[in-house]
């Protein structure tokens, strides 16, 4: 999938991903109501409005990306109807065509840690049948349980051909009170990357790992180091635009191919039509529009320091 | 919810937890083939299965136990349906009078950070509708990500007085890749519980806080130092069994009022039937009863170590 990711950056020229985190107020009041009408103010309600939302733009923006990345968080804050909404948006997104990345953060060990690997993106037993369940390209994978917590899933990784995101160097201020304290004179982030360029090297695709990290845009000298740390690593970086990363920023996170990075933008698209330009131009009906146009800016901003 | 949860366990004298952890494995044959006659060999039939299962040993051992602990990455496999599945655990855990520490180990920043707790232990706004999700009491959380992660639970458990126990040192062989790394001379691990006693004291109930954390029964000379570190911590204390801690390893994970842990057990009890004593006396038709006794033996060793 690393493989099948990379080459669609390239035809695309987009190392883009949309995150689809649906928070309710981003959700124009129409479809709202809409959803309301015929489910209530319940979660059933909720989770419907959150897939319309979803689907309407996701038929706006296919044709200009590789990947969409939804945050579970969004959609199980709604219950069981939520990651029903949640599996809906991923199903629908493979039949459009794109790669979902699974912004699952999960991170456990052993048999729970290939329970969660088995369930986003491998196969159970039951009886004699083999089924699926959430079924992602990828997810992200969080690393403080260590080998332990990733070894299963790079088994899952190797048989289907599926990938995961580790958390490396995180894009929020707080990040660095654990992964930014020294440890014989280096940073815990790097030594995660370290572990991650490690766990990667042993299920590579042609050119990039299996195995990505995720590092915010926000640490533009980190990501510096970190590419080094992990030559062979995709790099998933959040932050960009609303939580303050810039286009400027991002060249470090790059390889000299032009490739090994894929930055992701949630509510600068998804809410693009709160904002200027788009709000105007846009208003709510057009969503979906404003998120197509806030996805070529994207593309085109980060052209200019590939 | 702190404050239930050590009314209940000195009243049944039990610092116990259950995990229900419903690997299909685990699951007696004639259960899964009744539940798969129903729904067939789906992730339906599966989820059937597991919450069968679940019943019948909660309803075998729930006047014992002051809490159980599902995991959810077990039910999370089966998809929507395990979801579902593990919904219909909770609510029941509570109708039997329960506390249900959600094993969800989720960790994230800021929105999303809120919408999982939201989502597990809160409520979420829908129009003009307040709706609730999994509604767990406690749930646990990995500290990876920093203050970010962590304040917006804190913020709902002040509000709905409920609970959650941070990742410290987990029970795998390979936890020490990065939390026993030395920072300052002092391990990671200590400088996470550092950071729990403070997040805590923000938050406390009558003798201890809503702030507890996670320490593996496998790491005893680590346990004691984190007791002290963490004085108003609930310590939860999963590796007791099958994972190879022993009751005598966990007398320092107890505060000198011979509270202040709460030790798990999962495959140990629900799947007793599958070992001796308990397999000669109860076999598979008696998996409840066997269950019921295990738990029986536990609380009683326990109590040699208090």
């Amino acid at each position: 999938m690393i493989n099948v990711l990379v080459e669609k950056i390239k035809a695309l020229d987009a190392p883009v991903v949309v995150g689809l985190d649906p928070m309710l107020k981003f959700v124009p009041e129409h479809v709202q109501k809409a959803a309301f009408a015929e489910y209530g103010e319940t979660l059933e309600g909720a989770a419907e409005a959150i897939w319309q939302f979803n689907k309407n733009i996701v038929d706006h923006i296919y044709d200009l990306i590789p990947a969409v990345k939804p945050q579970i968080a969004m959609y199980e804050q709604f219950g069981v109807p939520g990651m029903a909404a949640y599996q809906k948006t991923v199903d629908y997104c493979h039949e459009k065509g794109l790669v979902v990345i699974g912004d699952v953060k999960r991170g456990d060990i052993g048999s729970t840690s290939s329970a969660y690997a088995a369930g986003h993106l491998g196969s159970v037993k039951i009886g004699n049948t083999i089924c699926r369940g959430f079924q992602e390209d990828f997810a992200t994978v969080n690393p403080y349980l260590g080998s332990d917590g990733i070894t299963p899933f790079l088994d899952v990784c190797r048989e289907e051909k599926k990938g995961i995101f580790i958390l490396v160097k995180t894009s929020n201020p707080s990040s660095g009170e654990f992964q930014d304290r020294m440890i014989d004179g280096r940073p815990l982030y790097e030594w995660v990357g370290e572990k991650v360029d490690e766990w990667g090297r042993s299920c590579m695709g042609d050119s990039y790992s299996y195995v990505g990290a995720v590092v915010g845009a926000t640490y533009p000298e980190m990501g510096k180091i970190l590419r080094k740390v992990m030559p062979k690593a995709f790099i998933l970086v959040p932050g960009y635009g609303a939580q303050g990363g810039k286009a400027a920023d991002l060249a470090p996170y790059f390889n000299e191919d032009g490739l090994g990075a894929i930055v992701n933008s949630s509510r600068g698209i998804i809410a693009a039509y709160t904002k200027e330009p788009y709000a105007d131009k846009f208003g709510a009906e057009g969503y979906g529009e404003a998120s197509r146009q806030a996805v070529i800016d994207m593309i085109e901003d980060l052209k200019t320091i590939r």
